[in-house]
């Protein structure tokens, strides 16, 4: 396999889907070894800061690509598995930004009510231990519990001409922040453009499901991917695969509508896998689906529909591409 | 303890949440083993039942019930433990409903489009092993897979003089349709009338996340429930508790509102059980909570927040009930 | 003409749809002369009055009825003809109340945001001009600008058993909250009981469409009606109809719903009049129709599809009934 | 006044907002006599015609410009006024598009019924009375309404580097789709990227509030516009200025944050024309506002708030603007 390194410099950084040039060029069966920098461009570093006062808002959620891949045309579908996430700092940032969050107005839900308080929690971060302190504002509460570390953000360039913010989740990937795509996880997404254009980056060293407060334990991220193409067969909506379920994720607003995308292309899925009738994979679908929420914050809301394989019946998806990009990203390890 | 045993005739069926007339009254600290008929009370049986020619749309969802709890005043707090759940039946049967369902226009989400086939699939059921078999219609497909026993609906009277069908979930439970109800759980709801007039059905062997097309495995259920009252406390929305994570439940439209209410209740508990700030509480519960979906196709939907009690300190919610029910409930089996 | 007057006396006001025995029955064909209390139950007098102080949550929205009609059986459909809306007062008041309203979080939109200052503006109302004076609360400006006296609810009881405050608007009527209720509309519900059980209530002198704030010029008003009844032809949803439209008003959340609601209900009345095949009836809508909002705030929120008669082909809807109830009230006035 | 005029040909149509060259640069004051396509990029024409199958997904909405304004920089408003809009065929077309319209599921209301008939719908055109002709392909019906001409896209280049198709509406304008802005309309749109970049397309001979099917009499369009610049004072939501009313324009999903956002803008406006407080704008909005709808198909659904100025102390937008580019456009009428 060849193994290709590339930390960016800050000139480097990507802040769309779309539009911006490749940073090279990897054919497929690369192994690329990356580093990502903070959803905040490494701007929120100290529990006194006010993200109103240091962020910029045209540089948020940098991304780290992208990247060409050889071969890849509209129709295909990029194959990237995680092999591995760490943690690259040893702390970690969350805010609440003004009229930004679930549990808040915001620039669509728009209201008149004050915002609230802004606030930054540092987190330290024990990277032997893989655990995080958090440290309460307003009383001596401390809680020191585990990382689960996730990318925020994996997209490639969306179709129709069109550039997207680095903030965006939708059919294209994107900024879906759900907890599901972690080390071990193959994303599978639909090539709309020549080479793909595939990029990576806000790492969380944490989350919980829905992001609620719009922001994770943010940290720069040290990332290990495989980067495979299947040609043809591009989902309407990205697929995930683990080593023990099969996964689908839906952007849009409502959420319901989020949630049934996801549940839509589960539904083909399993039509694919088991030549199923489509209303046998419908009810298949809503007696076995586990439905765990990624972002209830961004501009589209994400949802994501899950199946624990060993409720299913063997199958190979895309055939074996996930069982053979897990043994190659075994003997990385 | 008292044990009371109850199997409502089919004259008792219950098609309300508060204006019925309670079936008895029960002191706190009373066992109840209970029966409840399935959500189609009963009607569908084969796999050429169509719901639109055997269902009765007045009589949805029967519910065992109402219970007139001794002592119980608006703002205190209802505990129901359930301590088993058992299949009734050796098979459940699931439907599509003609403009019911979350992949599908509805009387709400109105639309001109032809409804779906209506479709009845009929699971059989081995108790013993605790599984059942789907079996598709348009191919020889089968999958066996495991029963997860959990009620759909618990619920009591609602506040300002309303009187509910017990297809809606809200504030006062109801038709909240999530797998996190299930033997083992401790119900917390806030109490709105005299006697808190609870009931219960809506018995599924299994249901996925969202009960997508709109039933689940529905079969009669043998139930076994332990009734307790908290003076006051009462809380907005209700809150479960398991052994291993504190839940909340919120429902409403659109989906992102059923997750809010979830969320902001969450918030309330951690700030009570940690007398933590509201942001501090806000921002922990954004990196520590999953967000399992329950039903994105009732009268609301519902949405679930819970944590797992190892990312927490220790804390006694409700003064300790569900360990105190949990070690009586122990006792019976 | 049988005329009937009836002024509630504070224990008569009624606060559901549903679940309250009538005041009086009345024969088809009855004039009703009624007055009915503001939505604040009259508790709002003063600019200093904070609602969370004055209101009793229990009782807003106070209804004139229910009046049980002779001979209306469910699947029949009540036409209410509205002969005339005179404020009672020489005053009107709105506020805002905490966490209720279209621009700020509510007990659904739930959230962590310090709630809106409370205000009360108390309007001076010039009855014979037919105007009314904003004075504002945070500078000198005043603004006098016309009365548009509407009623924000007209309902009938609920199907399924069910009981609603009258805070709800659904198809059964109820707090629509539409300035296109007017003196010369008439109204047709479905019947869902015997007897049909309509009440009437929520004067308001003006109001925005959309309510935004959540309250309008609520005040105290004097309401000629004419009650009819049509055998069978239930709408699904309220039809309205002036001497110069037809309206039908949906209610459901998110408000795409409620208008979808509408928007479907327009098209079978289209299809019903002109005897158009449905995608015809979708098309002609989709060029012809106005979309006034109607309450963004309530419940449900509430959203009206109106066609001008002047686009369409002359026509009868429900056999010519509002031109007949039109003349009767002409010989009213 | 200098005058320009521009007739794209095929090759220079546009279907992005940002990411493409400016066709020219116009000065502000210059009067643009300009020629645009339809939506469907002349591609439907006769009854037979089946839009998958004779649209190209790609070229949708074609748009005539973008114009580089001289001067025009972030911050600043982009003043727009319709001197006259003018059919430029004696026909027009609509179609149902599978999954696309608000009574049907779509990529995002995602579900698993079989699509609407695809429908088109020809109107003969009569330019001289200004009227149209429906013919309903299920029955002989026909009906002839009145034309009624407005531009459905009028936007500027996105903010955040982002290019968006031109299906889409949102803060930069785009596809709003409503009937207000029509002949006699200014257009204030916040100016995001040097130059303004605006363009126009998608004329519509009549459209319904909502745009219910997903197209409206789409039809070729002879458009008069004056272009001006104000520096500074860019709003967060499109405005439009009539003659008699002001109002702004919001985009979002679900429905009511489009109009919640539309809502903020007129309470802003509000605030900055008479020096009020906020909750006093609110309050005064929440009396007097009209909220036709716009679309509640596209990409985001467009509401409007509507103040009729006849209801307000006479003021001077953004310090006479319209007043003056009304003369002018009078001038050469």
């Amino acid at each position: 396999m060849p193994v290709v390194e590339f930390t960016p410099s800050r000139e480097q950084y990507v802040w769309t889907f779309g539009g911006a040039e490749p940073v090279m060029e990897v054919a497929p069966g690369t192994v690329l070894r990356l580093w990502t920098e903070d959803a905040f461009a490494g701007r929120v570093t100290s529990p006194d800061d006010k993200p109103s006062q240091v962020l910029n808002p045209k540089e948020l959620n940098p991304q780290t690509g992208p990247f060409y891949v050889t071969g890849a045309e509209p129709g295909d579908t990029l194959a990237l598995h995680v092999v591995s996430l760490t943690p690259a700092r040893d702390w970690a940032a969350s805010t609440t930004i003004p009229l930004f969050g679930a549990l808040t107005g915001t620039d669509r839900t728009a209201g008149l009510q004050t915002p609230l308080k802004e606030l930054t929690w540092i987190y330290a971060v024990d990277r032997a231990a893989s655990t995080a302190v958090f440290t309460a504002h307003e009383s001596d509460f401390e809680l020191t519990f585990p990382l689960a570390p996730m990318l925020g953000t994996v997209g490639v360039a969306p179709a129709l001409r069109e550039v997207r913010t680095t903030l965006v989740p939708d059919y294209f990937g994107g900024n879906m922040d759900t907890p599901e795509l972690r080390a071990g996880t193959t994303v599978y997404l639909g090539v709309n453009v020549e080479g793909a254009l595939f990029s990576i980056g806000d790492g969380h060293y944490r989350q919980g499901e829905g992001e609620t407060c719009g922001t994770a334990l943010e940290g720069a991220m040290d990332v290990t991917l495989i980067v495979d193409l299947i040609k043809g067969h591009a989902p309407a909506w990205p697929r995930f695969e683990h080593d023990d379920a099969l996964l689908t994720v839906g952007s849009a607003r409502p959420l319901e509508d989020a949630w049934r995308c996801s549940q839509v292309e589960m539904v083909r899925w399993l039509v694919e896998l088991y030549a199923l009738g489509e209303l046998d994979a419908y009810q298949l679908c809503s007696q076995l689906c586990l439905s765990p929420l990624a972002n209830v914050v961004d501009v589209n809301y994400s949802a994501v529909t899950k199946i624990p394989k060993v409720l299913l019946p063997e199958a190979s998806p895309f055939s074996g591409m996930h069982t053979s990009l897990r043994s190659q990203g075994a003997m990385l390890a």
